[in-house]
């Protein structure tokens, strides 16, 4: 009896973890998604660059999560602002199985980082922005991470962010813009009037949806951390249908609203919806109903096509929409669930106290991120420079900046 | 004793459910894989029109599964005909694991509506398409379905189809049948004499079918809804068997025909072949042994070869090969599950009924799914039109339907 | 009690097999990996030839395992060299989760074949190459697998290759060098002087290297072959990180030597020091810790850059880099284990014995992989001829051996 209880004790464990191992690897997955669609979204000149970053944004924050992120965000709590610093993932961390979650989280670090190579696409120093990378995900990204989901403040007053609209994406986004705006926009593209610069092959481009939208499902429904036992499988279960329900929902807003303002339905802008979508559900997609997850994709195709024309409006130039996409989805989105969670929201009778400190929190990790990215950025440019030369930007950042051309014998 | 007897039997469900939700997410991965063979397969002109083609419907077919669909499909049966129609996925579904059901069953219905937009690419409105994908994964699809798999009157007969090669893959290669003839084939295609029209990128083509057959380890072997006891862990390696050495020896056949036939060995056809394969081996995976997978994908890969010819020679244009690969190829290898069934099979001694059922279910599904293909198609074409004007279809759908092109800043 | 004993003992086996499924069709999906790399790294007018090769040699070679190489790799030992050969997967291996190690296994059998399409890229009849395939995974594999993984000689003697940075990669890599060096150099390579020759999108291979990565994560930690109880999926996760540390050091220490070397980051080789970082580590991925694999990720580096400069000195000409990644770091990383591997590794105090059975190991499995393969590529050149014509070389593999071209109606 003793021996079968310990027996059915460590499969339980053993479920648990696979599942968090495979979610791990389908979240890794996301790293191609979204450098299938910056490079999709850019235009072919500075391909390889774009592609170059994404590849090293995420293997330079898989060293730095292992060395030091890690433990700033999960460590031992320090005033709960942040987690006791230790290198090597070592100390208290002391069994195996804890590598699932080192894994997992190393995957969502590298998340944050990759968000920031869209929205200074095709005009940043490759240099600049490997050294932005380091930081994000040794520094930035784990403290106002160990804020909620580390024990520190943000959770101590119940913020709800169960798969990180906020902690993930809107930091992510929160830094792109800052970056987009101190780089400055492109060459040619507010020269009097606004310009659309097209991206070179919308084909990649909706590979690269297509698999951010596949790896959503290691995302969300992984971040449930177990598998085994009614409760959880169930949960699990159901933040499938909330995550697709809200993905499909902010396509065809998107697609609805580009169609009705634009005269025609936008692949780009559905594409972006889908995001969008998935983006928003993200902070809520165990708490809110499938109907409240319609809803909030349905918002987020709003928040999409309007955030996308205000920003182009302030001439700051994000070239595939990141800040957007998930900056400002991630933040209504969080902010969703002070009004939809079943439990607390104040549709369902839970008073306007959660949604309060939904708010709270998005603002407070939007002062964070935004504070640290203006350091960071200016830091940068003032040293070793943030913005490749005017030639190099015309000509294309592959060919002077990494000696390659993305395409080359065509024929 | 209790205890462990309840946490035991929550395991059991657990790892089942975790099976069919891992399992929904590589059949919804298949999205990618059908939209890149489909836009590999179709000119550059009209790319970002299919990618928005493969990219909507799964979207739609999202949000009408969930909201009607999948009720009319599993809902208490009404005469065998059809399920009760119940909204919002309400009702009788009360626990929240019924959700793995309903995801793993939303992307199977997106499955067929989308393998319809291949047979009528290049020339048809997008208006027109989103209607017909709204109809098919809330009304269409579901019916038959309910049929088979949702306790109607085929099931009852004893019907064998394990994961969809008529209820899935027949169904829309039906569609697409009726949809392309009645679309009509594309300018230049039959002038006189019989054209090819090469597709754009074989390079983006080969990735989708790849794709496909990834996903398909989840489309098949997740048909068996569990995985925990011998006997379910069983059945799933078996069919990752069977499922893989069909695809196999149809990519091998058709290479083979291919080279004897038209001199040299085709990579569209063998790509085609693979899915070919994969398809007939759908509906008797469970059933069949290795050698009987290997049997049924050498047909299949007969099937494709002669079937592309058949449909060119009747002058029906299917730019992909869709109807061939989920029509033909669907329908026989429904009726060979009737031949090599180790239980109930001709050959293995089971005697006619189980093929005379086999019969009349491809032949049932195929007149309802042509019907109802043919009404919708002929009042979609006499209210909102079908057909793009040639000028667009001259110029390319991208630009004039969506304002768009899929390949732009290629210098 | 009885039964509960039963039925936890039925889900131990349940949950082991159904991570092997799973990791098996991650390996699967390494395929289009290979494909993409290898397609993107080739130029435009070879790539539906590229493509089909590695499409084949997956069909060919899933066959010819069922058929007879699994029996050959598996069965009972003969003299600890070969396994007793058995046709169509019959005989000893009775019942069905069997064949959850045969998929798994043939997935394993392919990445090995799929590896020396790369190295004989844009040269190589096809018809030839199709025949290599054949045999390698018919038996040159099966063999030299059977030494290691089937109770054969090198077993015996402890040699410690977990997931095949010996038995599959450099197999594959050995194989490679031996038809690279008997097909010849591409025309135009070495006249005089040694020149690159640029793939046609690294857009394609990028993709390509990113979904080999996420496939890597079924390669190594599924070869646990088990994930149930503690010590399983505590190894399980160890594995994803270790796997994962030293793909990123890896691409950074590739990236720092292009850079110092060749003035700029290459993408090119930071992608394929990736792949070096991968192969490196899947001999010892059980059996070192974090930062051993970090370090066996940085060697793999250094590799990789001079790995590449040597080869191309001798004037082999290897397109995609396959011998260097597969070939050189398998062998590195396998030796590498005699170092750092936490139970017997010279650097853990564990003294030179096992340092010396790596070593022997390696130069075994090399010696078995040259000879036959230099058996193998010069029967097939003085039979039916290993390299196309000239004019076939320059004027592209695509139209002449299939008729087709990858890129047309591109407007």
């Amino acid at each position: 009896m003793e021996e079968i209880t310990k027996q059915v004790s460590e499969i339980t464990v053993s479920l648990d973890m696979l599942w968090v191992l495979i979610a791990a690897a389908m979240v890794m997955f996301m790293q191609p998604g979204f450098a299938m669609v910056e490079a999709g979204f850019s235009r072919a000149k500075n391909t390889a660059n774009i592609l170059m970053k994404n590849f090293l944004d995420f293997s330079v924050g898989s060293l730095m999560f292992w060395l030091i992120g890690f433990s700033i965000m999960f460590g031992t709590d320090l005033g709960g602002f942040i987690g006791m610093p230790d290198l090597f993932f070592s100390g208290s961390y002391g069994n195996d199985v804890d590598y699932a979650i080192l894994i997992f989280q190393t995957v969502f670090a590298a998340t944050a980082a990759t968000i920031v190579s869209g929205a200074v696409a095709e005009r940043t120093e490759f240099k600049a922005y490997i050294l932005a990378s380091f930081f994000i995900t040794a520094v930035i990204y784990p403290i106002s991470g160990h804020w909620v989901w580390g024990g520190g403040w943000l959770s101590e007053l119940g913020f709800h962010d169960f798969a990180g609209s906020t902690v993930v994406h809107s930091v992510g986004g929160w830094l792109g813009l800052v970056g987009a705006a101190t780089v400055g926009p492109r060459l040619g593209k507010y020269n009097g009037k606004r310009k659309a610069i097209p991206g070179h092959s919308l084909t990649i481009g909706a590979l690269g949806v297509f698999i951010l939208w596949f790896g959503w499902f290691g995302f969300n429904p992984g971040s449930q951390l177990a598998a085994s036992g009614l409760d959880n499988i169930s949960a699990v279960a159901s933040i499938f249908v909330t995550t697709n329900l809200s993905a499909a929902a902010g396509t065809v807003t998107a697609m609805i609203i580009s169609w009705m303002r634009y005269k025609r339905p936008s692949l780009g802008l559905s594409l972006n919806g889908a995001l969008a979508g998935l983006v928003a559900i993200t902070a809520g997609c165990d708490i809110v109903t499938p109907g409240g997850a319609v809803i909030i994709g349905v918002i987020a195709g709003f928040v999409l096509i309007f955030g996308v024309e205000m920003l182009d409006k302030l001439r700051i130039d994000d070239p595939v929409g990141a800040v957007t996409v998930h900056g400002f989805s991630g933040a209504v989105g969080t902010i969703m669930v002070g009004l939809l969670a079943t439990e607390g929201g104040l549709f369902y009778g839970g008073g306007a106290s959660l949604l309060g400190v939904q708010a709270l929190g998005v603002i407070s990790v939007a002062a964070w991120a935004l504070a640290m990215g203006f350091i960071l950025f200016r830091t940068i440019k003032s040293t070793v420079g943030l913005r490749v030369p005017k030639r190099v930007e015309e000509e294309g950042l592959d060919i002077y900046e990494h000696g390659e051309t993305a395409y080359d014998n065509l024929t």
